[in-house]
């Protein structure tokens, strides 16, 4: 059986020239590559006491929720502003160019729930920690971040630095 | 327990006035509402011979990856146009008001492969016939559709009747 990291492409100049955009699809589009990210993911969090796991959309929704479901926990989305139905809470936050605002369910979360956030990716940690703010207004408590992949060269794990950040893959890289 | 539709918070007049949003975050928050969901789905699956699971963006992910995992097999995403990174075929199809257009990685599926499609929800079924279209300008072979909720009063099942088609939840309305 191959290893995770071989089956993540790696496609240059995407979207952007400089940079290479390590590519999840081609990861969960074989049922093995499927398999070891949420058989991966699961084991970070397995012996963790939690009771609900955070995701990011979209590719967020791809990882966390299987492991919600392996682990028998809810599964909460964090979406952009305005896909959410019902009453939300909101944070903005800086890209590169521009801001991104989003939102999760106001009763997603109660005060003193412990929170496990989940996504594809870790570069500078923007949305990670976006989501973990959304888990804090409601009084949620994050007990640890896990990813795929992780782009230490862009330093996200620093400005993580008060939380538990765990990747499956490591790359030097931007 | 309680049954799966009772997880279903219903939202009059979201996004616009005169529409119930059937809202499924209420259903993914519990992890019983969760588990019944994704068993569910792959129940309807589980007996047929086929090799892929495609879903479209993003609500499709949560519901489309868990089941793919369960049944070891590969997960597809059909993505808005420009969000995914390799080679892809498009396909445009028509909203109450204007186009989406949709798209599918061309190494994703291969001729003759058999897909199951798996979505939150069935309304007109404009999208789940974009994403069958994509699959079948591949050469693959969409073997069953299947969704948490049906609005059974836009008739999808109509437009997509040429295709096998199931739900866990059936409401009459819109």
């Amino acid at each position: 059986m191959k290893k995770l990291e071989e089956y993540v492409v790696t496609i240059p100049d995407f979207p952007e020239p400089g940079i290479m955009f390590r590519d999840i699809t081609s990861v969960i589009q074989d049922p093995d590559g499927l398999k070891l990210a949420v058989d991966g993911l699961t084991d970070l969090v397995k012996d963790l006491d939690f009771d609900l796991v955070v995701g990011p959309e979209s590719r967020g929704f791809i990882f966390g929720v299987p492991v919600a479901y392996n682990l028998g926990k809810g599964f909460i989305p964090v979406r952009k502003k305005g896909k959410l139905p019902r009453e939300t809470v909101r944070v903005k936050y800086d890209l590169e160019y521009g801001q991104a605002e989003v939102e999760i369910h106001k009763d997603a979360i109660r005060p003193g729930e412990k929170v496990v956030i989940v996504d594809d990716l870790i570069a500078t940690g923007g949305s990670a920690e976006a989501a973990a703010k959304l888990v804090e207004q409601l009084g949620g408590e994050v007990v640890r971040m896990v990813f795929v992949m992780e782009l230490a060269g862009l330093e996200g794990r620093k400005k993580l630095g008060k939380y538990d950040v765990e990747s499956l893959i490591v790359y030097p890289g931007k």
